[in-house]
């Protein structure tokens, strides 16, 4: 699967990532209102819309990038029906070809995190029978628990030919307030690096591993030291656009090849239309203007490597 | 909810939670052929199978626990369906009157962090409505994202009268990869023990805090540290029996006032059926092996916290 990504990558000059991470509040009314009409003011009808609101974005843009990364807590607060909503949008973007990372953040203790790698990359047994459950590329993993926490999804990835991002430097203002602090004279960040290059050589593509790591944009001094503490794992790169990261800052995360970092935007992708600078497309036309704005962004990020 | 809690243990005299993770092979035979019969080998049979395993045992062992705490991975790793029994699962434990903690060790940044925090244990708003999503009373959170993660749990937890348990400390063996790394001469898990201690000021029952910990049996004597750290944040305790946590090891969990400490028990007590000592009740009877089990179980720590 890595090398799915690579190659989508290489396809579409575009190494970045769609954040469907949709809130009701993103929603054009026309959606909404629809989605209400025919179930109700429900947790059913809030299912519908995100549903609905998903498959124009995914429809605008799926030429234009390798992956989408659907973040499941937007889901999961609308219960089952919320997942349902998740359910089916890994699937139809796997049907139109891009490559589906689950931002899940899971991770347990080891048979834990077997029935969670089970139920997001892999086939769960049922009698004689077995069944993928969501069924995504990729997930992403938390780190805190240690080894025994992350070699169950390591299995799982080397049975499905999948991968992961674990958490190294999260892009939030307080992920310092444990990642950062100094173990023998380096920070957590870095240790929790080795090891994901350690866990990489596990199970590597041609060129990268199927482990990966997820770096914030926000802390671009911090991604180039971890780009070469980990040469091998791609890094998932959140935090561009309305999290503060700019094209400028993202330079770090990629190797000499051009590759090796993946770049997330969610709300400035999804709900380009509520910017000024897209206000101009409407509301009933949003795919069009998170379309613009993933070709800005993918101009963004190509200047700013050309520039370094 | 802390009230209530502690309500329990006091009128059952067991401070223990009985970990509803089941696997399907933990489910008796007449359990799973029934479900098979009418929903076939398919997701649907399994989450059916976990629905009335799970039932039998709540049904025999509600009137001696405070607390039960389905693990969601065990269920996750089904689908939908899966799910499904999940939420059937806490909505009918909470109908027999149990403390019902999501083990769900969920944790993002912050607008993701209030999703999950609604999805969970709060209410999401549609339109006009709003809806409980999964609706579990206590839910366990991840600290490697730092205070922005757990803050709008926090936030949830105010509006709800709910609670957390923070991973600190957790039973498996390579927790101390990470947990255990000196960080200006002192373990990392005391310095989010500290945090907890200062998340859980923010939110105070009349003696404990609704913010509380978790902390594995198989680490007495970090238990005991921590006990001290957060003097009043109870302690969710993972890891005894099948995981090789001891009675003896469990008192420095607890305060002097007998309270404080709450020991998870999952494999030893929904499975006892499958182990020699309870083999004679049979899987027919394999909820009347997890009653007694309790029952031994309450025995063991209340033998040893009253030798010390």
């Amino acid at each position: 699967m890595i090398e799915k990504l690579i190659q989508g990558i290489k396809k579409t000059g575009a190494p970045i990532v769609v954040g469907l991470d949709p809130m009701l509040s993103y929603i054009p009314e026309h959606i909404t209102q629809k989605a209400f009409a025919e179930y109700g003011e429900t947790l059913e009808g809030a299912g519908e819309a995100i549903w609905q609101y998903n498959k124009g974005i995914v429809d605008a843009v799926c030429d234009l990038v390798p992956a989408v990364k659907p973040q499941i807590a937007m889901y999961e607060q609308f219960g089952i029906e919320g997942l349902k909503a998740f359910a089916r949008t890994v699937s139809y973007c796997k049907e139109k070809g891009l490559v589906v990372i689950g931002d899940v953040k899971r991770g347990d203790i080891g048979s834990t995190s077997e029935a969670y790698a089970v139920g997001h990359l892999g086939k769960v047994q049922v009698g004689s029978k077995s069944y993928y459950g969501f069924d995504e590329d990729f997930a992403t993993v938390n780190p805190y628990l240690g080894s025994d926490g992350i070699k169950p999804f390591i299995k799982v990835c080397k049975e499905e030919k999948k991968g992961l991002f674990i958490l190294v430097k999260t892009s939030n203002p307080s992920s310092g307030e444990f990642q950062d602090r100094l173990i023998d004279g380096r920070p957590l960040y870095e240790l929790v690096g080795e090891q994901v290059a350690k866990w990489g050589e596990e199970l590597m593509g041609d060129t990268y591993s199927y482990i990966g790591a997820v770096v914030g944009a926000t802390y671009p001094e911090m991604g180039k030291v971890l780009r070469e503490i980990m040469p091998k794992s791609f890094i998932l790169v959140p935090g561009y656009g309305a999290q503060g990261g700019k094209g400028a800052d993202l330079v770090h995360f990629f190797n000499k090849d051009g590759l090796g970092a993946i770049v997330n935007s969610s709300r400035g992708i999804i709900a380009a239309y509520k910017q000024e600078k897209y206000a101009s497309f409407g509301s009933e036309n949003y795919a069009d203007a998170s379309r613009q704005a993933v070709l800005d962004m993918r101009e963004d990020i190509a200047s700013a490597l050309a520039g370094r």
